[in-house]
């Protein structure tokens, strides 16, 4: 019998996540006590590095077909992981602690690509044909021997291919960790995540793992980012604050259109990435609405804003409130600092409290960090650790490997 | 302490190979008593699946930064893995034996890219700065936990990136198994395989392991197989047991001029693969053997198959004889199927006995595999598993990562 044996009630790990908004690597030193569902986390200490242009546009190219390539993809795996570890390591120091102190390094890696397809994977007779591109797959870059030669720690990682080699979409894995730190014995709660992409977690109150179910709503900041780094000439990579997207007026009827993409019909559980709602669509976005709508730049952004504001509010009344009453409506993610987004979510939420993950002490980018760092703990354990209700995957199973020092 | 338990003094493995020559995934089954140098490995069965056309292809398109894509790079990445758990299955079913028996599996993966390098990775100061196409960096594809999800068993795999991470060029990995299959107390051992490259371990009689050392000699099947690709017009992949080269003159001074490559002037420890002496390569080779030298089909395969006889034995006489007494040369991988280019190699070398590794009991085809299942043995026994001799690494270290069932 082959385990891994770990012999901690308590554990110091550290969190790593790098998402798909591509604007630095988050890590989060946590103190874990026990595992699976019961679980406690503390977090220590939260530090984000962010990216430079020149890294990101590379990131951004690592995830284009047409553009990207093998030996960049090879280089940046093991770059990537390097950046990590100075992450990791700044934590730390940040923290009061040495690496010594710290039990070991769970790390998600970038997504540079992800095909949560349909086609099913494990039938046997013509594997040969078939084309690599459609196969349910995805890619996770940030190499887990590098990060643990170099920090001196166990370091487990990569867990989303584990999920779609049972049947699940690879995604989303962060509603384990949301029960884990959110469920309520009265409250339903709606977990969102804004980042690259929006996602949200829905807990009933007094929720059993069954009962949870999450999904991607579509865009996060990233519509946003893109088109606000066209509009500026490559001059802002975000809209700080929503200021600029708050300064214009949206076009509803761009909206109503935008929300007619098939992504927003499909039914959960539903996952999207770069490669749906990435450069290209956004450029498309930006040129019809000079070219339809004669839209100005601030209307623009604030028609972006609008967009994901509303792409959100429309899942929650498709597909969530149908199924089970939310009380509150917890904001996580980058997005959480847009006012503008905020805002039109308030408006368009009238019935929910509307709130920033902040308030649960938790912070904002910190909180997928610290999901990491229990799902590699679970890992350790052997505990599973995702939720086949919420990624479809056809039975619950340990997702993650591991690394040696 | 997080350590992997695995209570056995003997197990039964699974190692899968699929080497730069695209030709298939190897895998052996295999009885592994102890671990460490004073192993013992038994060959149960061994068993080839062999790719198609169709295939092979694609993976090498993969192997081409011009043609490469993230979304393929992706998508081969759970393919090969389904296809090695196909290969592993049929394995373990012809050894008469059920996945129930087995303790483990051990891949190593198809590498798509290599960059071996000499810049170092560790420096602080500007990472996000650096080109990924030049930072040192390996990557195999074939998903460990598809894999393991799909076999139902322990999977270790990935091997080479710990190296790197510690120094050294990720290659070679086989001698540190040449050393535990074919260490002698009184004759001095060179262990060639003839894979797509061609690589040699010195064994010096009676070695320890900071005695050894092992570099790859350059090409080996590669552009053989290339130029008969390319002069069949598709037809053929490889020189059957090479009659097409013996039925024509190589042209020597041609050779000559081809082993002016500053590769073969490099000292080792040395890897190269299909980015050197790939498809661009071997087009250059065969457009210049007509062109300048007017050679005919069967004297540009002599040629061909000269070059790699040449190159193998220049390395000896430039890297090897110098520093150690040799006694026999035990050839394995493809190559030695091909009888002009062993012919050849007789030839370039009378004062050592030429042999196939067949020889020995372990079967051309099936070494490396067996090679894998004893370095994911080690990593289960927490034993570094390569030789800084033969890598260039900086400290041994356990290479390589674990995905659960
Ligand atoms: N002050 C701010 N004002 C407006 N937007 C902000 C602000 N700070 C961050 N953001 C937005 O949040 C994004 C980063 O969010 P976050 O770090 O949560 O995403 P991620 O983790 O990379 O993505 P994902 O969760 O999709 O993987 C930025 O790209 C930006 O769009
Ligand atoms: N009967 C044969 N006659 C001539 N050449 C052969 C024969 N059988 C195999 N080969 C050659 O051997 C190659 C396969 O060798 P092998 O399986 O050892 O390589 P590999 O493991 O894929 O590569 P590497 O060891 O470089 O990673 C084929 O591509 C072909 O060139």
């Amino acid at each position: 019998m082959i385990r891994i044996s770990f012999d901690r009630d308590s554990a110091i790990a550290v969190g790593l996540m790098s998402g798909t908004s591509l604007d630095g690597v988050d890590a989060a030193v946590v103190r874990i006590e026990g595992g699976g569902l019961s679980a406690k986390a503390k977090l220590l200490h939260a530090y984000s590095r962010p990216y430079g242009d020149e890294l990101r546009e590379r990131l951004k190219d690592l995830c284009v077909p047409e553009r990207s390539r093998v030996d960049e993809i090879c280089g940046m795996n093991a770059l990537l992981a390097e950046i990590f570890a100075e992450a990791a390591r700044e934590a730390v120091r940040q923290a009061g602690l040495s690496m010594q102190d710290v039990d070991f390094v769970s790390s998600h890696g970038q997504t540079v690509w992800h095909i949560p397809g349909e086609r099913d994977r494990t039938g046997g007779s013509d594997l040969q044909s078939r084309d690599p591109a459609a196969v349910r797959s995805t890619l996770q870059i940030g190499d887990l021997s590098v990060l643990s030669k170099r920090l001196g720690v166990p370091v487990v990682g990569d867990f989303r291919p584990g999920d779609m080699a049972v049947g699940g979409q690879g995604a989303p894995l962060a509603p384990y960790g949301d029960l884990i730190l959110f469920r309520d014995e009265a409250r339903g709660r709606l977990l969102q995540n804004i980042g690259g992409i929006g996602n949200c977690t829905a807990l009933p109150a007094s929720a059993n793992p069954e009962d949870v179910f999450a999904f991607d709503t579509g865009p996060g900041n990233m519509v946003i980012d893109q088109a606000v780094w066209l509009l500026s000439g490559g001059r802002m990579t975000y809209d700080a604050g929503g200021a600029w997207g708050a300064s214009g007026t949206p076009c509803e009827s761009l909206v109503d259109e935008m929300l007619k993409h098939p992504f927003f019909r499909q039914a959960p559980p539903k996952s999207t990435g770069r490669e749906v709602f990435g450069k290209a669509y956004t450029a498309d976005f930006v040129e019809r609405a000079r070219r339809d709508f004669a839209l100005s730049d601030a209307d623009i952004v604030a028609t972006a804003t609008a967009f994901t504001a509303r792409s959100i509010a429309q899942s929650y009344t498709d597909f969530v409130f149908p199924r089970c009453r939310i009380d509150e409506i917890v904001v996580s993610g980058g997005g959480a600092r847009n006012a503008a987004l905020m805002e039109m979510l308030a408006e368009l939420l009238p019935e929910q409290a509307v709130c920033s993950s902040n308030e649960f002490g938790v912070d904002d980018d910190a909180k997928e960090a610290v999901i990491f760092a229990l799902l590699g703990n679970d890992f350790l354990r052997g505990v599973p650790n995702h939720l086949p209700s919420a990624t479809g995957a056809s039975r619950p199973t340990v997702l993650g490997k591991l690394a040696l020092p």
